[in-house]
């Protein structure tokens, strides 16, 4: 099995990449205290034809010599838009028809593995600060939480981790 | 949707981590040169059971200050063990009947949406490192390549997303 070479990925080009047809999920980032966690999670919505990724509070914004170092020019391809307020960017979210789930574990939260069950065709995905998660005011006006199941001894995935999974599991369901 | 306190999250104590049933994957680090990425590695194998983490080559190894501040104590519970070269952990992984898998975009790769259609009760995954990937040499001695599919505009993943994404369905597949 050989290696393919970085010729052989077939990646697009910003333009077409612009220019391709979305998946409709758009990434809420709230309060995200660590650059490098912004720039990855910039990679991971590159790679899944994420619509926009929304940056909410104290996130950090492009261009940003630190989100550069993680999101490898991720930054150029995928759009993203700055909130001060969480409140300002549900509202846009719900009047645009986004389904809004904060990733969280709550009660009567919806484990990934059963995001089908809901009714939905565009999706909004809210992740919290490192330390204190989604806020409890966004849970509040969010239509479902959504959480990962976890079975260790931490109960705490990393935050770009926790939303490569996510996207990935939503990328899946709504690219069919 | 009230958030939960951390007390209400069910986390299992240490012991009651390395008592518990693993499930039968064992995740390969090869090369990893962040240490932050090998600390968030051991955080997403607390979470989903890992029976094993091996560190290779210039992977570096717990105790560190810098893994430990992105494995939150991850170290204590996931078991690990370190390889000065990677032939030498996969051949103890066939030994032990292992099915070996590197985690790399190349010729004849499977997709992680189609590793169930191999055959195997155990599962190895080998990450590379985050610029040259897996070594072609070890990918040579592994039995299949594995990849996740990418639709964007740089088709590389973070290594600990990929590792994420990766250890998530393969811990589907295996807790069955």
């Amino acid at each position: 099995m050989r290696k393919l070479k970085i010729d052989e990925l077939n990646r697009l080009s910003i333009s077409d990449f612009k220019e391709q047809e979305k998946v409709p999920i758009i990434v809420v980032l709230e309060n995200i205290r660590s650059l490098n966690n912004v720039g990855t999670i910039f990679r991971t919505c590159d790679a899944y034809k994420v619509e926009a990724i929304y940056l909410v509070g104290i996130t950090g914004k492009p261009p940003h010599r630190e989100i550069q170092k993680s999101a490898l020019g991720a930054t150029e391809s995928v759009t993203w838009k700055y909130f001060d307020d969480t409140q300002k960017a549900i509202e846009e979210l719900k009047q645009n028809g986004y389904f809004v789930c904060a990733v969280e574990q709550a009660e009567g939260s919806v484990s990934i593995t059963e995001i089908h069950e809901q009714e939905f065709n565009r999706l909004a995905l809210i992740f919290g600060n490192e330390v204190s998660g989604v806020e409890q005011g966004t849970i509040n006006v969010c239509d479902v939480c959504v959480e990962l199941p976890q079975y260790g001894t931490k109960h705490s995935l990393n935050v770009a981790v926790c939303a490569g999974i996510t996207i990935w599991e939503s990328f899946k369901l709504l690219s069919r």
